[in-house]
Parts: structure tokens; C-alpha cells; sequence
């Protein structure tokens, strides 16, 4: 399979969008990225790296960090996790409230702000240095040792995070998280402050394809819970468009609102793009542009 | 790969749950059927069949029957069809009205029952003989002539059909549906009646495993619709219960009320399982262990 | 009180609002009723009648028809009514279906459509010749013997009903209706089909103020039912405006989609105002705007 | 009226349910009040006292400060008022988030507790020193100089205040709130922390009823404006159960979770009752009991 040469003909079949969406605002440092920027990179089990255009500049990775924290809580928690988060698709748009409040605590699934805030949670309950276990685990994963926090958004992030205090303090008032909330904030606002590139996450989410044993800073997954994890990503890792992401790309994947997304093909490669002009409900539209015409150009897709 | 041990031993792993749940009762057709039965079939796309129990047994295969009505209205409308119905999981139960009301009449996806019934709604207005030609339909899927609606339980149902007559009032309400009420109801309900065994459905099914042209009775779907179909199957196909499915076994599948459960696994096997008793969330409780250990035991799942 | 005066007052300073709005025309014997009237009547308990323009022109009654309706339920079936319909506020639109649901077919109150259809239902059940009874009691209430159904409106309704029919048949499936769905709805659109002037609901109304003993056609009810009763118009009586006319006018009330709205002065007097065209809300524009000078004119309200 | 001699009766009569419901104990200084305590007075416009048992015992009176904290924002602010807060029913459970999010921000009425939150807000905005301020205009309504926060109360509600934390910052990110999220809420706290008697609370509710001018401590109202204040406690007074009280009672009131109710008969008197068991809806069972026996015996009420 000639990747390279597909990396290149989807770009100019999603150019005719490179303009189309709107990028992340809610916090000065989203705001000012340049928002004519794509990079992609897919990286094979086999070790090959393909990548185009800005693959090496890094950039928020956001909610794409819950399949971090979610593969962490899976090793230290295994099953037993999911007596605090569910695995459902939500149904609804990405920080709703109303749902939550129905089912009495416990967030739908990992990915919705109130299952990665739960995440938080329990990385904080379980570990003795959550932020550094968190670090150390993800420089592992991508194999870099200049993988960090950005400080600056996530302060800024909590700053103005009112519906993620909003959400935090009803997971309190169900006794759905032990720590202080605001010290379940801060860790979960870093962990979605982290930067990493294209070829970073690729790379990082290599790891996930399943063809090897997972083991890395001490975070051990056997190969049955990748698949699980891959599932839930699969059903859940889009909000309210996992169905139609799903439908169009056909892997399992995450999105961030920094305008990444990476997918995993199991046993084969994973690939991550990035463009911060994110579509209505959240997600890059040359992102996903990109992606549903990898799988339909390879014919490779998990159905 | 040896499926005969394999169906072999899952039987025994599972007989421990023969008398978990309670089969449907909501009709005397269904509740009349002993419920201490269990059939299994997986058909590969070599040919291969391996069976194990009442695996020829017919049984109501209800709203397993959505996958063919959706293929038949893919067939006929193309992408088109998603401006009718949704391909986003619904996150409540299956017969939940409030999200019909809330999304204007557009149900979520084709697999909930409001979904299903917009798409018997297109099936009345595109064909002229809409019950002839879906019989025809499943008929060559299965290459069995005999398979038929079982006119008494769809009678039955439309007599107690309350809920779906809501849902048919509603979406009529909202322009969703096009037919006269009581000709679409019945048409679903004539649908939902059909009577198949585990047989016939893991061969009706193997047409979804995408290893070749898919071409029944006029009704013909590209293999990247057949991909799509698939993916839609994968999140939405199990109602509150999608996420648990996928997670569990790992494969597009659809359940449905009599006890029935179809799974695919692409360019492999369709395999069908059958139990009465069901779980609270209205799936075969034997049904959807066995399709666990299945891909546990073969280590063969889409993740 | 000068109440000539007054309401010719009322006339003038609501004239600015006599084309605001837009008449009901979900059925074409409502659509076709020239939408440039405007009718008044007041009532004291003394007997006297005061009316301005068209009070003497009848109008579909529509939803008021719900207070005759509860009358003769609660007359029949006293404080056992409740177990079958609530009396709080719904907090939502007149025709939701969400809260049903969400309470198990047991309606919010008996002036949502829901509630008015378990109270024919009930008015069913309990009479020999509901239709026969209803109409002696209404004719008695406002003493003129041709006030009568308008079976053309009836079946219209009934032909374009589907809301109502949704609601009917989710009552059903909720076990909260004992007779047939069309039976049930045929009453219900009939009772609400009644034609009625401004003159004749006024009259009605005025047993309702409490001042001596109500018994008609045989339905009876005590003083502290009637306060009773009142106090549910007050809460519940104008759907989602129930806030809004309790504050800007400040008595009970019931208003009808055909543009009439009834109020009542405990122990003084009944009011009735009829205009076709309605806000958004479904409540008439100059009947609202008429009530609210009218209590504060007078300085009479019950607060 | 021998108002002395009901009273009495009515205790009596009440005696059966002296150990029905549970008193608050979300916070140590509400779960320590001794449940077997009852208090009753009854002032009327012309300036007499009738009370029962502990009318001079002080207790937490919560949710009833809303009804001061309204009064001051209509002084303040008039109509402008209801662009902030609305005025409906709301339909659900007080601390409801659902309805709050659906709405975009706007809460359903000031006696919610989202509603209350913002006229915390508003007050904060309009005046130098709101706690001073708030302070003077209660003492000066019940002539009682030595009435005041509780801190201890105030603090302790704060730390385990979840709930109203989560509505606070739900505010804040639809804009709803100005002010610094912990400012509102403390105030808010310490509104609700206020401790009266019922003698206090009969005696601050007379300015109510509306007999003359209402002008405290520089809070000016119209009657027009109390009239509207009144109707709006009548529908929003007691959250889910606000159609129960009209019903049963008649009268517009208001309930808190420290078990008082203050009810008023507008022209004629002000009542308030006291014992600590709340029924499920949150409201005082004797409470609601004496209330609907003094409107039965009397037969005084609205309607």
C-alpha cells in the first residue's frame, strides 16, 4: 500500500474544505493558533511512519488524552472500573448535564467530560504522583521525552471551565468522585493541556493497535482489554457523531476539540491528522475528511 | 479453526445461565415458546456451516428483521436515506419516545423502532408489492422458499402494539411518515413476524460478511455500503446496550426480542444465536454469553 | 363598578394588538373563522351581564371544555380522581409527550391534553350516555338548550389528530386508559368541539364562583370542591403561560385554542373574552391583554 | 373568627402525624434541631397575634428568604427583573439541573434554587453592601432587630453545597451570573441561613398582604407589584408540589427545608407554622397539615 502517495491525494481532495469550520475560542491559547494548518501522520505495526505536511508541530491534544487516562484505569482498575463510568454512547452532545443527572452520578462512558473527570478521579485516589505517573506514561507511549503540560492553557482552561466545575461538583454531590474537586479539575484540565504532534500520536497510539503486549511505565493491558478499549472508542470516541464518524471512517478513534484525531486499525497501523477548523458538533473537518477518504481509498476499515 | 469444539464447549461454559432472565410475554405467540432452548449456527464465507443444538428451530426473528428492511431501503435510496433517519445511537432504551420528540421526528438510527418504522414507511412508498418483495428478499438471502410471516403473531402484536402506534402517531405528526398509519404499522409488524432459524439467518447474514457482491432479488449494495451497514449494526444494533455488545464481543450485530442475536464478522462469518430468555435490556441472555466466548475463544473480534 | 365602561376601555387600549398574532389553522373550520373579532362578557353573581361586541357569536371552546370535563369527573369520582391524573403545574408545553413518559402515563394534570383524554376515558366508563349527559350538563350550566357538538370540527380533528392519538396510545400502553384508543378520542374531540359565545360561557362559568350550591344535570359539587377546582385552573390552566397569566391578571382561568379564555372572581364573578388570533404560547393575544387591564382597573383580583 | 380556638383544633387534629417525615440533616446544624417541635401564629392586617406552642422559637428559615430576596430585586430592578429569572412553574424536583439546561441559563422562576442564585447575583450587583442591606430590610419587616445570619449555618452549607455549586457554574457559563461564582453563593448561603419565628415570620409576611403601602428600609413595592409577588409564590411557592399546596390550601405560600411554611391571605393576615419533619417533596408534613385545616375550618382562602 502506497501510503505516502494516499497521504498526498487526500490532501488535495480535502482542500476545497480547508476553510470550512470554525476553531476552538473559549481560551486565548486555542484561539491563536494559525488555523490553516493540517498534518498527518500514520504510523504501521510493522514501523514505517507516513506523514504529510505539518506532522511535527504540536498541538492540544484535548479530549484525545481520555484514552490515556482510560488505558491507565484499565491497568490499575481492570473491570472493576467500570462500576464508576459506563461504556454507553451518550447519545447526547459531549457535556451534557441532563443525562448525568438522570443517571443518578454515573457518567455515561469515559469520554464525556463527567467519565474523564471520574478518570481523574481515580488516577488521583490510586497513584502517589498522578501527574508525573501521567507523564511518564504518555513520553513512553510516543517515545519522546519532551511531551509535557502546557501550563498556561490549562490554567486558562479552568479559568473559564464553568461547565466542567458545573459537572465536577454534581459528581461530588453523588458521591461519584472522592478527591477535592478542585484538585480533580486541575489534573484533568493538564491532562488535556498536553501538546504532541501528528507523528507523536501516531506513534503513541501504535501502542493500541494490538500486536504486541502493552506494558509501558508500569501500565500493563492484555490484549483482550485493547480490544475492549478499542471498542468503547469505537461507540463512544465521537460524542454526538460517533455513529456518523463510525459510518464514514469505520475505526475505532478520538477526537479533540484542538482539532486532532487519531484512529487505530487494529493489528495494522494507527493514524493521527490535525486542522483546528473543528465542524458543528466538535470535531476537525479536515480531519475527518481525511480519514473517511484513508479507509475508503485502502478499502482498510474494521467492517 | 475448530467452531464444532468451540460451539461444543461454550454450551457447557453457558449452561449455568439457562434459567437467567424471562422471555418476552407481551403476546401469548411468543410467550408460549419454551423458553429452555438454544440453538447456535456460524456460517462461514468459505461455506462452511457449524451448528450446534435447535439450530434449526424457527423462531420470531423481530427486530433482527430491521437489518433486511434497511438494506432493502439502502438499496433503493442510497445516502439519501439518512435525511429520514439518524445513524447515531440513541443512548435511552428502544422504544423511547422522548428523544423522537425532542429531535423533531427524526429518529436517531434505523434500528430503534421508530427508525424501523419510517423505514417500512419508504419501503410501502418505493415498492408496489412491498410485502411480496420483501419476502422474495430474505427468501433468496436464505435460499429457502418457506420463510414467511407468521400472520397470528403480527396480528397480535398490532393488537397490543400501543407504543409503536404512539411512535406511528408521532412521526406522522411530524411528517416523518408518508403511508396511512395502519398500513405501515402493519407492514412492520408483518416484518418483525417473520420466523427463521439460527440456520437460516447465519446464511441470510453471510451476504453482510462482504466477501462478494451483494445482489438479492434486485436489491443491490456496494461493498462500502455493506461496510456502512455494518458500522451502523455496531453502534446502534443492541438499543441501551450497544456499547456493552461491542465491548463484550466485538462485532456488528443485531438482537431481538424472540431470543435471536445475529452477529458479522467481515470477510469471515455471520454467526446466529438463539435463547428465549432475555436480560433486562431485552437481549438473549444466553445469546449474548455465547457470542462473548465465541470471539474470546477465537480471538477473532473486529478490534 | 362601572363595567360598561370598562371593558369599552379595554377595547380601545387593546386595539393596538388586534392583529398581533396568528389564528389556530391546523383544521379548516378554525382557519376559516374570520380572524377580526372580538367578543366580552362579564357575569356577576348578582345576575348581572355585561358584553362588548361579538359576545354573542359562538367559537370552538376547545380546551376550556376541560373544566366541564373535570366538573362532572370530580363530581363522579370525588378525591379518587387523582390517583388517575395529577394536579401540579407541567412545566411544558400543552401537548408533550417527554413528561408522560417520564411519569408513567400518568399525566401531570387534567388540563394537558393527556389528562383531559384519562378524564373521557373516565366520563366513559362512568356514564351510560356520556356524550347525552355531557351536553345536558353544559346546557344546563349556561341554560340555552342548542349549545351542541360540532361534528364536522370533531372529525376533523380526529382526521389530522395525530398528537393526541400518540398520547392516547401511549395512556393505553401505560395501562392508563380502560376503553378503545377511538372511542376515547372521539368523546374527547367532540367535547371540545362544543360551540359556545362569550354570553353562554360566561353564564356557565359563574357557577364556578362559588356563591351558592353547584348541581347540575345531576352533577354535584361541594363548596370546597369548587375552591379546589380553581386552584387547579390557577396552576395549570394556561399550559406553559400558567406563570404568566397568574401574574398579569391574578385569577383562575382556562383558555381554548379557538381563542376563548374564561376567568373566574371567586364569589364576584365569570368572565369570558374570545378573540381567534394567539401568541405563541396557543393563548389569544387580546383575550390575555383584556383580563390583565381588566383586573387591574378593577383592583380585583385574588391576590 | 376565633382564631385562638382553631389554632388548638388544629393541633390536635395534626397530632397524628407529629412523627411522620424526616427533618434535613445534609448539614449538622439542620439535623440537631429537636423534630418534636411545633410552632403556629397567625397576624392579621389589623395587628392581631394569635399563636401556638414554640411561635418564638427561631429556626433556619432557608428557602423562605427567597421571598425577601424577590421583594427587594422587584424594588430594584421592576420588571426588567423577569429578563433575568422567569416566572413559570417548574414542573420538576427544586434543585433540578435538566430544565436548567434546556433553557439556556435562564432559571424557571426565583424560588428554584438556580432562580434564587441569580437574584443573589442581582443584589450583589445593585447594592454597596447587599448582607447589610439585606439585613436591615428584614429586620425592619419584622421589627426585630436581632435577627441575623447563621454563620455556622452559612459555612457548613457552603462546604457541602455541591449541588448549588454545580447550578452556580452552570449559570456562569451560559452568562446568567456576574459576579464571582463563591461571592454569589455565599450571600445565597447566608440568606438562607436567616433565623426567624414564626411570630417573626407572620409578623415580616403582614407587609405582604397588601392592606398598605410596602416601603422598607428604602424597598419600595406597589400593590400592584405585591399582588404579582403573590401570584407568582402561588404557582412556584412549594417546587413539585406547588399545585398540591394550592390545592389543598389556597393560599400563596412558601416552604423551606428548616421546616417553616409562611402562607398569606391577601387583605386579611399572614401565617406561618414551623415543625422540622419534611414529607418526600421537601415540605413540613404538620406544616402543610395545619395549613389546609385553617383554610378548611376558616373557609378563607383565595378561591
Amino acid at each position: 500500500m502506497d501510503y505516502n502517495k494516499i497521504l498526498e491525494e487526500i490532501y488535495k481532495e480535502i482542500l476545497p474544505f480547508s476553510e470550512k469550520g470554525h476553531q476552538a475560542d473559549y481560551i486565548p491559547a486555542l484561539a491563536k493558533v494559525n488555523p490553516d494548518q493540517f498534518g498527518m501522520c500514520l504510523k504501521t505495526v510493522a514501523g514505517e511512519e507516513y506523514s504529510h505536511l505539518q506532522a511535527d508541530t504540536r498541538f492540544s491534544i484535548q479530549s484525545i488524552t481520555k484514552v490515556f487516562a482510560l488505558a491507565m484505569c484499565l491497568s490499575l482498575k481492570g473491570e472493576e472500573l467500570w462500576k464508576r463510568v459506563g461504556k454507553e454512547p451518550s447519545g447526547t452532545a459531549f457535556n451534557s448535564l441532563v443525562q448525568l443527572e438522570v443517571e443518578k452520578g454515573i457518567p455515561r462512558n469515559p469520554f464525556i467530560n463527567a467519565g474523564a473527570i471520574v478518570l481523574s478521579d481515580i488516577l488521583i485516589s490510586s497513584l502517589e504522583d498522578p501527574e508525573g505517573d501521567f507523564l511518564r506514561f504518555i513520553r513512553e507511549l510516543c517515545d519522546d521525552e519532551s511531551v509535557d503540560f502546557n501550563m498556561e492553557v490549562a490554567m486558562s482552561e479552568r479559568e473559564c471551565g464553568y461547565l466542567n466545575a458545573a459537572i465536577a461538583n454534581l459528581l461530588k454531590y453523588h458521591g461519584t468522585i472522592e478527591n477535592d474537586i478542585e484538585r480533580v479539575l486541575m489534573f484533568y484540565f493538564k491532562m488535556c493541556s498536553v501538546e504532541m504532534s501528528c507523528r507523536e500520536l501516531a506513534r503513541a497510539f501504535t501502542a493500541f493497535t494490538n500486536c504486541k503486549p502493552f506494558d509501558f511505565a508500569g501500565f500493563k493491558l492484555s490484549q483482550s482489554r485493547i480490544k475492549r478499549m478499542n471498542a468503547v472508542m469505537q461507540t463512544c470516541g465521537f460524542y454526538d457523531e460517533a455513529g456518523e464518524f463510525s459510518y464514514l471512517v469505520g475505526l475505532p478513534g478520538k477526537s479533540g476539540v484542538g482539532g486532532g484525531i487519531v484512529a487505530i486499525y487494529p493489528m495494522r497501523y494507527a493514524v493521527a491528522v490535525w486542522s483546528p477548523r473543528l465542524n458543528s458538533k466538535g470535531n476537525s473537518v479536515m480531519g475527518m475528511k481525511a480519514l473517511e477518504l484513508l479507509t475508503t481509498a485502502t478499502q482498510e476499515s474494521i467492517f
